[in-house]
């Protein structure tokens, strides 16, 4: 028996040791028996930190949100059975939002599989599709083979997620009883230092000198855009700014893109484009040649269409590691190049410059529908969704992390957080956009970024109440900004809501929940507002308030409608005034 | 586009019309933006009854419970996107436990799958082996043969679900906007009942008579023993106790085989076994020739490893569907037959009686151990984990369901619910032993059983605590009981209790959560108990209070431990004494 542990002992902390080496810091584990070995030997390993949920759907996410944020990779581990199927949700979101996770689940050894033995279930390829790489490891054996595969298993796992595209790597180790391993004396001891690691070098897609200069060839003097999506990359923002003010282009800047909270303001940033982009005139008179889009898909649902219809257009798409996210199919030229390497190329290259009336008409009304915004929310005296936004871009301070809830909050940031002279990271989960798992994923980031905020619907914010516990256990810093209109606001904007009948029921669905007692579950403190001014002593305390925060604002969804609604029609009237 | 609304309304309408006519009754739904149509014609069929719950994972397990005691198949549906991830838990505990889910889900159209589109990811074969079946529908059209073709697969979804072995089966819809459909008027109106729909026609396997014969000739006589694992079928237990009186053969019943609780008492149902077989000379005492076994593997881990040490036995396992459960690998004699026809024809055919000290030794050792056991009661006055079960099995009423939490709360009620003259039908997650989704299952099930007891650890409950947003929605009546030990009692009783390191940061993880504020939350009455008599004023009212009761029993994990071993010393005790 002694024999057994010891092997079992040897071979996993081999593997363990391996993923610390090749950049694991953390590992987010949940409680259970068959993972016992596993989840010890982290638990003794030296450096490497541990975080205990015991929910796996939120711990999924909550290592996603370290690693979103962190850009390292993060284990998470757990038991046999259904605990694995509670990862799905955050493993699927990784695997679109490229986050580096990886994955790791006990298993039963292959004589208590397909057998109707208790707590065992198929997990063979459990995530299908929505991983990198899936390996179903060895029994533990500590022959030299044996604890080389463990450890090249360990290197290769880390070297898979980290690579473009990044995603998550699922290992299932399948166990035998007994499942206690030996940690007298510590297998991480001097000698574990002394064994060979695999050194894993990074690489990035470059490409040569003339195809650069064939590129600033066709683009060169053209009327162009550079379209920047959901794209977290440190110091990209100042490099692609300095080359859209060199040649006279603007920037069609998602909030995901940093663009628009990079710590400098530059009139080449157009913030506005989803509001500029729903009138006629406007999308005719901004035609492009040429569209140069980095990162993911943006949010704004109009310069979507925009871009989906523009034909005859030279459309590059700039997409290190191949994932294609395109969903207009509108790519003429695909570059598999990272962006740093495009952008200083570009730079370096590309002297002329675009005449200046083409940047000057984004510019201007850019600058018009802000002018509108603007008057709008002097007209605003009750809580409103909108208005949220636009004080909170005022309110938040230097060097904040903002998580958005998907749904209406990351609409609304789009519209109302313009461009603004401060470093805020702005971080969601745009993979498959969920409203799951997002309390858990800004607490995991909360961990990298601090101030942290989580702007956030009800709706979300019931489905990860979980998440909570992992801020009281460890006495996690966010500030929770939860949008109460008592259920889907986005169904209100979708064509079920002319029709009552079944709209609150199926659409609607408010939950009537009472989150004060959410707040006292978890011992956060919990800030109910009912005007503008308490809204600001509320974001004041719990700036100074280390620990958790809740501040409900409670807003109506139909009210929200008509606003959003005179909002965009101010807006329509605007710009035709100013084109006419 | 009315036109594309028109034919989208007819093709779905007619899936959703040929569900209901091959049985299904119940739909629980999540909002969702891309499963309008299915939502809208869901609500607008005339006798479907739906249920909206916000959080699918809570969702899947509350359809779940629905069908585990109602034994009809219900529909799940959702949007796309990781929504439908959040289904695999209870999907996958659906396909271990053969409980008939209909798991729909609405996906984009080809056009915008895997192109990087919004709240999009691969939803085909999304469930892997984890269910029964799988179709990636057509989008909507409404000729002949796709009406067809929609309603033949909203048949067969149904007949391939409720054959056994039981499951889930899944089906992806591709829709196109707009996702409106039609309503007025009304699709289901007279001309759908003139509709061709399919009778599916459910079969049972039986056995010839000659076959039967030659089972009855290998066994009459002999010592054998009935195993009674998890099976709930109406009536089996007085069939299968009637057979086990007849023939003089012990029937070891698991709590959740229904036998200790189908309405009578009888001497050859044996409870005791979990005690019994711990001792090394009662399992030698107790050596069958024959065991049959029905349903699946019992929870009981001494039965399971005496069982797996029988050598030259003739092992029947009864298993209708070929599920081969049977971890032990034991089975000598493999019968795909229903169980009423064997037990029937067994009864009818067999009249030989096995010599009267097989059945008495048994019974003399069952008898014992229950006098340990009501004596080590008398010295309990504190609360105490295996006295709560013992106290339930008194309290509880009549004809009441009674949901059983995974790890310690269904081990106490296999050692201390003793056969009661009562119907308790006993409800359990055994597919996978997983600690989720239990909340939900209860309530999903307190719709066919009542009055409605859960029996959870506090783990298990705050694992699904969004589960209770149903009860507070649809004021239904469950009474929950949490035995709280704060943390993870089960891993007091493993190896790793004994090393103090690690044991409360990874396997004990007490939450310290003061679920006073979950009980406010939702809306139910809270009654924390201090000793005994609370604990019967609490069921009492909660008896008289419609709606959901929350009562919580504070216990000590490691008093837990202690109390369970001093009593297992006893037993041995005792047992050794009597067969001296």
């Amino acid at each position: 028996m002694n024999e057994h542990r010891q092997i079992m002992t040897e071979y996993l902390a081999a593997f363990v040791e391996e993923l610390v080496q090749a950049g694991v810091k953390e590992a987010v584990i949940s409680p259970g028996s068959r993972s016992t070995p596993i989840a010890l030997l982290m638990a003794e390993h030296p450096t490497l930190k541990i975080y205990v949920d015991v929910d796996e759907r939120s711990a999924g996410f909550f290592a996603l949100g370290i690693a979103k944020a962190s850009k390292r990779p993060v284990v998470l581990l757990c038991t046999s059975g259904t605990a694995a199927a509670n990862y799905f949700p955050a493993v699927a979101e990784a695997n679109l939002s490229q986050v580096p996770l990886l994955v790791l689940t006990a298993d039963r050894p292959h004589e208590l599989r397909n057998v109707g033995a208790p707590q065992a279930m198929d997990q063979v390829r459990l995530f299908g599709s929505h991983v990198k790489d899936f390996t179903d490891m060895a029994l533990p054996e500590n022959s030299t083979e044996m604890l080389r595969f463990a450890k090249w298993h360990g290197s290769k796992a880390v070297d898979i997620a980290m690579n473009a595209p990044r995603g998550p790597v699922h290992l299932n180790f399948p166990l035998r009883e007994p499942l206690m391993p030996i940690l007298e004396p510590s297998p991480f001891a001097v000698t574990e230092k002394k064994r060979r690691h695999v050194h894993i070098y990074y690489t990035h897609e470059v490409l040569e000198d003339a195809v650069i200069a064939q590129i600033i060839e066709a683009c060169a003097g053209k009327r162009g855009v550079f379209v920047a999506g959901p794209l977290d990359k440190k110091a990209f923002s100042p490099k692609l700014v300095a080359l859209a003010e060199q040649i006279g282009w603007p920037i069609l800047a998602d909030p995901l893109s940093q663009l628009r909270s990079y710590g400098a303001l530059s009139d080449a940033v157009i913030d506005q484009y989803d509001a500029i982009l729903q009138e006629e005139v406007a999308r005719a008179a901004l035609r492009p040649e040429v569209v140069i889009r980095f990162g993911a898909m943006p949010v704004s649902k109009p310069l979507m269409k925009w871009l989906e219809a523009l034909e005859d257009v030279m459309f590059y798409v700039v997409d290190p590691g191949a994932a294609w996210k395109d969903p207009i199919k509108a790519v003429t030229n695909m570059i598999h190049c990272d962006e740093h390497f495009l952008v200083g190329a570009l730079t370096d290259g590309w002297q002329e410059k675009t005449a200046p009336d083409w940047m000057e008409t984004w510019q201007q009304l850019n600058a018009k529908v802000k002018t509108v915004i603007g008057a709008h929310m002097e007209t605003l005296d009750k809580l409103d969704e909108g208005k949220l936004v636009y004080e909170l871009r005022e309110w938040i301070p230097e060097k904040a992390g903002l998580f958005i809830g998907n749904s209406m909050p990351i609409r609304d940031v789009d519209t109302y957080f313009a461009q603004v002279d401060k470093q805020v990271r702005m971080l969601a989960n745009r993979g498959a956009n969920g409203i799951d798992g997002v309390v858990s994923s800004a607490l995991g980031a909360s961990l990298t970024e601090q101030p942290m905020y989580l702007l956030i619907g009800d709706l979300s914010f019931y489905h990860d109440m979980n998440g909570l516990l992992m801020a009281k256990k460890y006495g996690l810093n966010l500030t929770i900004i939860v949008v109460n209109n008592n259920g889907g606001g986005i169904f209100s904007f979708l064509p079920q809501a002319s029709d009552p009948k079944y709209f609150e029921s199926l659409f609607g669905t408010g939950t009537d929940l009472d989150f004060r007692y959410t707040a006292a579950l978890y011992e956060g403190d919990f800030h109910e507002v009912a005007d503008w001014d308490e809204f600001h002593d509320a974001l004041d305390q719990a700036h100074f308030h280390k620990g958790l925060d809740i501040i409900e604002v409670k807003t109506n969804r139909y009210e929200n409608v008509d606003a959003h609604r005179t909002l965009w029609e101010a807006i329509k009237t605007a710009i035709r005034s100013e084109l006419a």
